[in-house]
């Protein structure tokens, strides 16, 4: 088998097979194929695209170069995914809340990239918190306390660690059989019996449009009817930032309030839309009523936040944090935006709040960058709210560095009002299930 | 500039600037674009292609990463260029023809590649003839005696030899902007002030179609305007083997034949087409008539063959084997193909003949790979020949290897018979000039 022959054949919008796939996808992570011949064959990817059949192949590829865990004595594992977007804190409240309603929660997270914050930088906002838990650790946290979350192993699915660093360098990111492929392949190397994942929909989401989130969450229902893992994938909003804080420290605390029963409407929203979602997929409900009702009382009740503590200092962060936010990190500033005049908020554009939080330090440019845990962005309204002339909209935690002003005026562009009342954005856009 | 975003800008169809175009070439000849950013862009130029203002500005990004020659003490400096068929010796007989009618030809040919032969392993088989010359010896040799033809020199447009082998090994060897930019970038480098090119066309060509040729001879006329280069490009038929010889000692032997008087009509007719059409260029000739005359008298009066036989002794050859075909080097066995019945040649399959002359081992598969000059086909029949059974349409001059049996075979499919008169191919199809 050559290579390049296989780049000719895709490049030419034709098929490969499953033992062509394995061949690339095991050659580049031995050296074999060399990373020119890669980055061509994405490009051909991007362009060409793959059937349902390859992207699983693909998929089962790059599980295949790594470990694959073994979790079915824990019964049911269910695993929650989010495609990115700006503000988007569910994990942290979802990921305790279903762990105390006793079903397992193992998930491995990423890191933020671009306008896109990531769960572990989040959570690294904790002091002590470790996100580099061994494959035994992981195992032997997921026994003892029914949840872990902490960044991907080296070991499971090496392939997607290499692959996707060099679409990351070759333009080759947008194609949804890569993107599928990328996320499904940790999910089933993880050793996940169900998935729920939250395709992020709009300017501040990977996907603007929904006609292509519904594509990839097809090509990710596809792949897991191939492996035998049960998908559901809500489409969702990202056209305004989630909830109303965006940065690491920040989405934190507002995590933690919603676990306390106070978190905004939206947030809420998704939380037991997946919540409930993940105990049906895991089997730990009758149905989507009863579901529900658990989700709503794990909240009421106190046992989502009892939880998080729990996972909080099971992976050696400092509880103080969990029981009081205002321990966490703070930016020494802290710029109040106010409405010039009366007005309804129109919209509020996520990618440039996005981009302005990566300028006030609360993400990366590019991979490796440090964050800055403590900037952010905190929103006082949303689209549909009236706000009154002199009162504020947004405030803007920095850290008073020289681009700061420039970023506080880029999120006060990011608002657009209008005289009269607009409608709240619709949330859920859809669903696609196995 | 960072190379990631030039190569997001061409996937999504986006233009590039000459500056931009610049960073990419010289970074990459430098060694700070890395090759697998070059593979993408050349994979995502394969697919959105470049217009011509870019084509051009590639081009010159091109010529600038080394020497450009400059030939302007030697009054007009004319080039001669093929895209590479089957059978294609005309270099081999027109350059001496020109030279010999007093215009410089300096020329700097290639190697075979796949089913296509190259000048300089045909000229190697001349014992003894260098095709490594200097610049130094290149300007000294056309000073001397008006007629140079070598290999490529290290130092002109070195970014084209490194693009070319990377695009080898990734499959983004069929973009016209790409082929146009790296035929003409030898061509600026060399110093040629114009250059008439030979597009070949069909199974045994590059391009397969007309409109896919006609459109890359529009690419290099278009950079050829933009660089001050007069361009003609004559479109030719390539579907069956030019000549009756394929193979390298077979081709040196029929392109002598031919500057005896002795060749066969179609190689004739387009030593007679390019030759005139370089003395028209070169400004040596004062209309078409009387080039075609300069052409004709260059054939009959042996001038061209003493060109050639000078040319040869000057690059350190033996030129007895001018003198004496016979002493060129032989293959040791001889198969002769018969007709079964009486029939005539309906078409021969150039890409096949090609391809078992490869196998025979007068081609290279992969690049480095060595030559035997002694092998090939002689074609004892062309399209449109009536052939009596049993007498002979092809020999086959093998050096008794294994795999020598398919290729012979290989041949005899090549042919394909019909029991009525065919007309014989056209063989000028089309012509696009400056």
């Amino acid at each position: 088998m050559r290579a390049v022959e296989l780049i000719e054949r895709k490049r030419d919008g034709g098929r490969l097979s499953a033992d062509e796939l394995a061949f690339l996808v095991r050659g580049y992570t031995a050296g074999e194929v060399p990373d020119y011949q890669m980055a061509a064959f994405c490009m051909a990817v991007v362009w060409r695209g793959m059937d349902a059949r390859e992207t699983a192949d693909l998929t089962a590829a790059m599980v295949a170069t790594g470990e694959r865990l073994d979790l079915r004595r824990f019964g049911r594992v269910v695993d929650k995914h989010s495609t990115g977007g700006v503000g988007d804190k569910t994990t942290l409240v979802v990921a305790p809340l279903v762990a105390a309603c006793g079903l397992p929660v193992a998930k491995m997270s990423g890191r933020g990239l671009g306008f896109s914050g990531g769960t572990l930088d989040k959570l690294e906002s904790i002091s002590g918190y470790r996100v580099d838990l061994t494959t035994r650790e992981f195992v032997a946290q997921l026994e003892r306390i029914g949840i872990v979350l902490t960044g991907q192993t080296a070991d499971l699915a090496p392939a997607d660690g290499l692959i996707y660093a060099l679409r990351d360098t070759t333009g080759t990111v947008p194609s949804i059989p890569l993107i599928a492929s990328s996320i499904m392949s940790k999910k089933i190397a993880a050793g996940a019996h169900a998935v729920v994942l939250d395709v992020k929909v709009g300017r501040g989401a990977f996907m603007k449009d929904l006609a292509t989130a519904r594509a990839l969450a097809r090509a990710m229902v596809a792949i897991g009817q191939a492996h035998g893992l049960a998908v559901t994938c809500e489409l969702t909003d990202m056209d305004q930032p989630l909830g109303r804080a965006v940065g690491n420290a920040l989405e934190v605390a507002e995590a933690i309030a919603t676990l306390r029963g106070e978190g905004p409407a939206d947030l809420i929203t998704l939380t037991r839309l997946a919540g409930a979602e993940m105990l049906l997929r895991g089997r730990a409900a009758r149905d989507r009523r009863a579901a529900e009702r658990r989700i709503d009382r794990a909240l009421s009740d106190g046992s989502g936040l009892a939880k998080l503590r729990e996972l909080v200092a099971a992976q050696g962060g400092d509880v103080r944090m969990v029981d009081d936010p205002a321990l966490l990190p703070k930016a020494p500033h802290v710029e109040t935006l106010r409405a010039a005049r009366t007005a309804h908020v129109a919209s509020i554009a996520a990618d440039e709040v996005g981009i302005a939080s990566v300028r006030l330090g609360a993400g990366r440019e590019k991979k490796g960058d440090p964050v800055d845990h403590r900037t952010g962005i905190v929103l006082h309204a949303k689209v549909g709210d009236r706000v009154e002339r002199g009162a504020p909209f947004a405030e803007v935690h920095h850290a008073g560095r020289p681009g700061d002003a420039a970023a506080i005026e880029m999120i006060r562009a990011a608002f657009r009002w209008r005289a009269t009342k607009t409608a709240p954005r619709r949330l859920v856009l859809g669903r696609i299930a196995s």
